[in-house]
């Protein structure tokens, strides 16, 4: 005998088992409904993409340490997908002269990055991805963010308990270049600090401004950056962009219904964002940290066509978001059971049950029968183990009759009726 | 500027933009139904898995040319998934001591094959997976076939558009050998030839056959057990291995409440079918092929534990499954289109606008609302062109009287009514 191979899931993937699969699936069949009655579209692809749609603009942590890549037989370099947005920017730039747009589009692919299993990161996950294209106006900003906000509604979640933090990539630019008197070229880098000043410690961050070039007083500046309101924030930036950001005027002129808080320590890792980024934030002490987060690209279709399709989006993750539910105590309870079980007293009878089996399933009754043949003491206490709620006896004298036994298992109650009316009795005894 | 890239995605894989992907939600979302009303329960797993999973059972073919590998940075050799039984068998093993057998599970993750891409095969495919772990009674197998037959039912399938096409490995093995008169060892190539006996032409299965070692009269005899009805087939075989066969019992003593044939050339590609195995065909002329199959693998959970865990189950391709529904013209048509959008008439009535917007989807009403400030008339336009049913106006005067505008657009009809009643007049438009 060979060894026995290992049970575990690979490193940083996981099994979902029926409990915790069911939690998911409610989780996440609220959200499609939600993001659907903002007439939002699902849509899918593949797992597997050229490497060469991440290597434009993904930047360079993702692409050098976190893809996970193969070569098939014909030298082609594949990806397993990090990320829906350049995939979805590929499909509407090859279909972009039969859409209307703007087009609303949403999908929940599993994505894979290669990284160091810890909370709240794995290397595969499950990501509702919500994008809108075609469209240059706040509008898109704002429904974005109402979208948010319903989503959080439909899970239980009030906004004194998450938090939208948003930012604007070109007025930071701008404000950061000017605030500190940086070079254009050393923005960038900044950014990467930034990105990164609420979980590093102060004296990491500094070490790397100066790795940057940056001498105290420039280190000093961007410290001070980072604490700037958002008044003075504009203030910093280039009187020409202030008047094109969106960011600006949804939040001067109180567009969104609805709280939304600016942090110029929003920049977001990914080098495709344009303009508006944002993160939202689980605001409890316990699990205060980024929950998911989003922006506007607007050049992100470039890659693959001339026209000029702008995008806005989010990625949400189901990792971070179940987190999020279980410090909230949000998580729905898992759904597993079976409505009922249909028991025959004796072999003879299988048929019958069956019978009776199938005029439940008709009528959408999830419904076991045994496989095996035990006796029917067995079977009812397999049947509360399972958790189902009505047992259905088929006996011998009732059947002779035309009648079974429906018993309510919860409340050890039972009525004999026709076998004909199993369907509603069972219905009755589950609605109550 | 780089050149632009392709916007196709991999060969044999697909995007599925979102009428596309309407449709198999529907297909699908009726297929769970179905299976969760025969108790049960989904679960999923990772993408990557183990190369070794599919090394020791999944058979020859699958391994060395099927299969997309990739070694991660500590040197695991890791495949994307060709199929799903592997891991739920692991994960099966992983948990039995917490699971009450019999388990019904069942999934719905991608999978993926290095094929040459062709009519009803490609590359990645979405694929249902239904399996009954722990029971070795022949009932499992009965409820196998309920299900399948269940499931045609709900996609509006008859029993005489599809066929299942069962037979035993245990009893097929000493039928073969017995018949043709074949050693132990030629009977498993003998079996692959018997798998591809309808696919290829009459010649080459000969030729084939001589190449392992069956002369004219043993091929003869090969070609004479292909035609052998069911009573002579068990004849055939050795009289301890036909009492084991729960095939045999299904057919002989009526077991199944549904057609069912025995066909002799069903054995599976796959090495882990431990006895039963079938494959649902398509009986359309123009479609005359294997929609998919499953079996009984009783020993696949013995790669990963020393308890006994017998399984029963099958997966069931989208691909495949789409293209029978398409033959028989049972697509479900897409249903991508909002129920509603709302307008304003202008920009000081946004804030209303939105307000009705928020009414609407509150009551699950698919409903739009404009991103760009077109006007009024080419609004309505793109309502049409998206097919929305209903179009709410607020306009000035209306909204001075605390009232909107519900206009049912297929009918050109409208009406006034209040505000607050909004989500109850949309409602019984959609509803006409």
């Amino acid at each position: 005998m060979p060894p026995l191979l290992p049970t575990a899931p690979y490193r940083g993937t996981r099994d979902f088992l029926p409990e915790e699969m069911s939690v998911r699936t409610q989780v996440f069949s609220r959200l499609y409904e939600t993001i659907e009655t903002f007439g939002f579209q699902r849509y899918d692809g593949p797992v597997l993409e050229p490497v060469e749609i991440y290597e434009a603009k993904s930047g360079q942590e993702l692409v050098e340490r976190q893809l996970y890549v193969l070569t098939d037989k014909a030298d082609r370099r594949l990806a397993l997908r990090p990320e829906m947005t350049p995939s979805v920017a590929r499909m509407i730039a090859a279909n972009a002269g039969r859409l209307s747009f703007p087009v609303r589009w949403y999908s929940h692919p599993n994505c894979h990055r290669y990284e160091k299993p810890q909370k709240g990161r794995v290397r595969e996950h499950w990501q509702i991805n919500v994008d809108v294209f075609g469209s240059e106006s706040v509008e898109a900003e704002v429904e974005i963010f109402e979208l948010i906000h319903a989503l959080f509604r439909t899970l239980g979640a009030d906004p004194s308990l998450y938090e939208i933090r948003v930012n604007d990539r070109g007025l930071a630019f701008s404000a950061l270049e000017r605030f500190v008197g940086l070079a254009p070229e050393q923005v960038k880098p900044v950014f990467q600090v930034l990105d990164r000043w609420e979980k590093l410690p102060r004296e990491v961050c500094l070490e790397q401004l100066a790795g940057h070039g940056l001498d105290a007083a420039a280190a000093a500046k961007v410290e001070a950056f980072t604490k700037l309101d958002f008044p003075a924030f504009v203030d910093a930036a280039a009187p020409e962009v202030r008047g094109e950001s969106r960011v600006a005027r949804i939040l001067n002129e109180g567009l969104l219904d609805g709280p939304l808080r600016f942090d110029p320590l929003i920049v977001r890792g990914l080098d495709y964002y344009t303009s508006t980024v944002f993160e939202v934030f689980d605001v409890s002490p316990e699990n205060r940290r980024s929950i998911f987060g989003g922006g506007r690209y607007d050049n992100l279709t470039a890659l693959f066509s001339k026209q000029r399709i702008p995008g806005i989006g989010f990625g949400l993750g189901d990792v971070t978001l179940m987190d999020f539910l279980e410090t909230h105590e949000l998580k729905p309870a898992p759904d597993v059971s079976p409505d009922a079980v249909v028991l025959c007293a004796e072999p003879s009878l299988r048929g019958s049950m069956k019978e009776v089996a199938a005029r439940l399933r008709e009528a959408g009754v999830k419904t076991v029968t045994p496989l095996d043949g035990g006796g029917l003491g067995k079977e009812l206490k397999k049947a509360a183990k399972l958790g189902a709620r009505v047992a259905v006896l088929v006996g011998a004298e009732e059947h002779g009759r035309g009648a079974v036994i429906v018993r309510d298992l919860a409340r050890s109650e039972q009525r004999e009726v026709a076998a004909t009316d199993v369907a509603s009795e069972v219905g009755s005894t589950l609605a109550r």
